[in-house]
């Protein structure tokens, strides 16, 4: 077995529309999948309220034991977008707004109602000595400080900026997931997956029952950054539950 | 302004699935919103992978903190599911058979398949001291110790356990939440947003812009324990966007 360095990352979504339950977050999702693709493992999620004590509290906790941290959410021009002022409370630096980032807000509101008003230039403030991150669908840049990215909450936006960011960060392998469904409740199964994993080392076996036509059964999926070995797992696994009389589901629901 | 005590509660989501991007979490958006009924603030969330000492950190940072913690994820009857185990060593007390919770197996399964096997058997473990919670959808009952309540990752699973609890927690004031939707970017009402928040103590504004059938727009989001001062603070922003010209959208979007 060779050991191999491990990337890996935390994400800080902020936002009180998140804990009161009236928005459905989809960043955590979203970033979790592409960050794999970029050879790094999603480790760690906070979701925080919009207040700047507990951000700097969970990004100070988690910048320093993760290889890059995102936040999402807070960085647009109404006074509850927080995100840019506790990011460099966390970093204990001042706010100051970025040339770059007012020079393309200046661009973007040329020709709109009401031109870069202060609220819009709000949105060119960053933590002193940040970098801009490319926003490729609205005007507002994201921001980058040390290995802190600071994303859009609204999930396109999100979606757009990590996108830019796509093969830029340095990782390592990504996890290969296969899924091995099958008509078996996974309590009568539980054993076979045991042995299975045992049998595989570098190898994590998952077991996701659900509910489907009426009837039950399970997802079970192996987990790898070595993707043949995964396969493998995956046709030993899918071997043993049909030779058992289970009938599978083809890439599992 | 009375001061009144606030209740609060932290999420701890247990789910490599989640971290993986596989699985898009629901529990989160389901417990914000039936908490808030109860009259208890979800403060903070943490979503940690299926590992026993970060199972064990989060717990022990949130559980002193919040007048309650809730956990998802981890308590079905295979190899994966530590959280029973996680959560004893967080209490730093041994894992024991509730006897209770092996009467409702061996009753559940009793004319199922395979019967009341090894690994169904897992799911009457309980942290020593532990209480059960009742499960309404399915055989194996969550868990209760001290503060900690033990659920289920399957979303509809762990919706009939918090349904069983409904009325049975200790809170306060349920937070009131307005919605003033208008076709407006908030860029451009960031100023009437900021003050008529400051005008209005114990009440917090968010703003969550939206581009719906090709325009832009926001909803205003008034939220306050104090539901009268809510609906009245709602009103009276309503009447300023209409004032100023913008088109409002009923209940926002």
């Amino acid at each position: 077995m060779t050991t191999q360095r491990v990337w890996t990352a935390a994400v800080v979504v902020i936002g009180d529309e998140i804990l009161s339950g009236r928005t459905q977050d989809k960043n955590v999702a979203q970033l979790a999948t592409w960050l794999n693709d970029q050879g790094i493992r999603l480790a760690e999620v906070r979701i925080v309220p919009d207040d700047e004590q507990r951000i700097v509290e969970a990004v100070n906790a988690l910048r320093p034991v993760h290889d890059y941290l995102f936040t999402t959410g807070g960085i647009g021009p109404t006074h509850d977008d927080i995100t840019v002022d506790a990011i460099a409370a966390a970093f204990a630096v001042p706010v100051v707004v970025h040339p770059a980032a007012r020079a393309i807000l200046e661009d973007y509101y040329r020709d709109r109602p009401g031109g870069l008003n202060d609220a819009r230039l709000r949105m060119a403030r960053v933590p002193e000595g940040a970098e801009l991150l490319r926003n490729p669908s609205s005007g507002a840049p994201g921001v980058k400080i040390d290995n802190v990215y600071i994303l859009a909450g609204v999930p396109h936006i999100a979606a757009s900026m990590i996108e830019a960011l796509t093969g830029k960060l340095e990782g390592g392998r990504p996890m290969v997931s296969i899924t091995v469904g099958a008509r078996a409740a996974e309590s009568e199964v539980a054993e076979l997956l045991r042995e299975t994993e045992a049998a595989h080392p570098g190898v994590a076996i998952g077991s996701y029952p659900f509910f489907k036509d009426g009837r039950y059964g399970a997802n079970f999926v192996i987990r790898s950054d070595d993707g043949d070995l995964a396969r493998q797992v995956g046709d030993t696994l899918a071997g043993h539950l049909r030779d058992a009389g289970y009938e599978p589901v083809e890439g599992g629901i």
